[in-house]
């Protein structure tokens, strides 16, 4: 694929998260020294939507055509750290069988261990942020650099941070404007069983926006203007889940940045679209599919999802 | 409310299987002497659509006002086998913490267990007919009674079905139009996870169409002409799951009859108004909430199911 041409309208959107070489096992098959990480996933799926700006940091070890892809995809990637000495982030994972669950087998956090997400001071006024799954304490971090107090905000965690930096999230919510999070974290968070109940319950925390990502059963998005719901893409060869609530996340920034709106109507087209990336990433290791689709596929996706969903 | 009035190209629709006397109990209250079973619910639910004709069984304790809630919603009960001397089916169930799952405390079979659903001679031309989840032998038994080739039949079934048997519902399977299923025995029949490949497994075995339930995370349509995808109704007052796919499969056979059609376009707004309906019964125990409701709020519910979905 070519650098994606954005309209007019698009503002820039930046993901902060780990970039990661990753060993995925799966019942079926595995792969070795791939490219992961949330914000590789992230910003390889905002980048079909808006000029997207990348901050994580990887070792001298990072693969040539690793780097290659995000600017394949017209990402900007001046934030990425390279420390040439280190090495980067390691994980390597095996999924249980029918995908419930998985265990982490090996992690070598390597240039990730003493990570602090900078910002160059171009990115200090980006307008639509998401903040991966790292460290709450980081993601304060990136608030404070931010530059005035317009910046839409997008989270993400992860059930570690719930059990182990519970206070750091609590005072990240308030912070942000839009929090995703899965099911089972979100029962973790709120102690609530009901997916209703929970999602009410966590705009109550501080975000003005709340999605809760169901996996195969699709998500549900709380906004101050309403409630919405869509099931998942019916995908049929699933290969590997991982990544796919980082491409999620990474569609839905990116679709809110290139229409530069964030009431109702813009959030349910972002979180369609971003069910469409999430469908294409789990058929395929790493962002192999995600990447290789194009904008073309995310597009017919989200136009069936459309023809699936209306009645 | 009153005995509901109906449209002109209503036609009227079928509903066998069991009615009950249930004691219920669930992790937040219990509820005893309660109108029970899957006919109960499902000639309720489709009565809000089409004219509604039971067939079931019960004894002579079946008490007046669950056979006066049958005719305030304009129910035929011609075809309700009523036995002076025996008892009325009872079952008694315990749900588990979170209502994952429940364990049947103890069921009395009484009338039930020579039940032979007999239609009335004039029962046997109705065009639109529901098969509750009674032993596979006894829905081929109405099939069996039902003249001419072009009933449109809906069968739902049950795991002890599938488990012990099996030959008697593949049989049935090619006999019927559309399956109404849930997660578990999908799994259960087809041996098959990816819900979407199960749904395709089904229509295999035999019937046009196959509607998986998924409960709280709705419900999905293999059709022919296409595939459709609805979340649950957003319930917050959760109180009994009993009866919730019965009503979920009453109020779709009700509006197919309603409209008389069963194309996708036809499936999609009934499995719609069929969400709406299951969602009322978990509001209450027994049919309490489903029959107080009325078709106003069915409808109500169903306008919301279709803004909360549409992008």
């Amino acid at each position: 694929m070519s650098v994606p041409k954005y309209s007019k309208a698009s503002r820039p959107c930046l993901i902060v998260g780990s970039v990661a070489i990753d060993r995925v096992a799966t019942p079926f098959a595995q792969s070795d020294n791939i490219l992961g990480g949330a914000a590789s996933y992230a910003s390889i799926a905002a980048s079909y939507f808006a000029p997207t700006r990348i901050v994580g940091a990887v070792g001298g070890d990072f693969p040539k055509p690793f780097l290659k892809r995000f600017s394949k995809h017209g990402i900007d990637t001046t934030g990425l750290q390279i420390e040439r000495e280190g090495k980067t982030f390691f994980w390597s994972g095996k999924y249980h069988e029918n995908f419930a669950g998985r265990d982490t087998l090996e992690i070598q956090l390597n240039v990730f261990e003493k990570f602090s997400p900078t910002l160059p001071a171009l990115y200090r006024e980006t307008p639509y942020v998401m903040l991966g799954a790292i460290q709450p304490a980081l993601q304060h971090h990136v608030v404070d650099q931010l530059k005035g107090k317009n910046a839409f905000i997008l989270a993400d965690t992860f059930d570690l941070w719930i059990k182990t930096t519970r206070e750091d999230l609590d005072r990240l919510l308030p912070r942000i404007d839009l929090f995703v999070i899965n099911e089972d974290e979100s029962k973790l968070l709120t102690g609530e069983t009901n997916l209703i109940l929970a999602g009410r319950k966590l705009r109550k925390m501080g975000p003005r926006m709340v999605v809760l990502k169901k996996g195969e059963h699709g998500s549900l998005l709380f906004h101050p203007e309403g409630f919405f719901a869509i099931p998942a893409y019916p995908v049929t060869k699933f290969v590997d889940p991982t990544g796919a609530g980082d491409s999620y996340a990474g569609a839905l920034i990116g679709y809110l940045a290139s229409v530069n709106r964030t009431d109702l109507a813009a959030l349910k087209k972002a979180v369609a679209y971003a069910t469409a990336c999430a469908s294409l990433t789990v058929e395929s290791f790493s962002v192999n599919r995600l990447s290789s689709g194009g904008r073309a596929t995310v597009n017919a996706r989200y136009k069936e999802l459309e023809q699936m969903t209306r009645f």
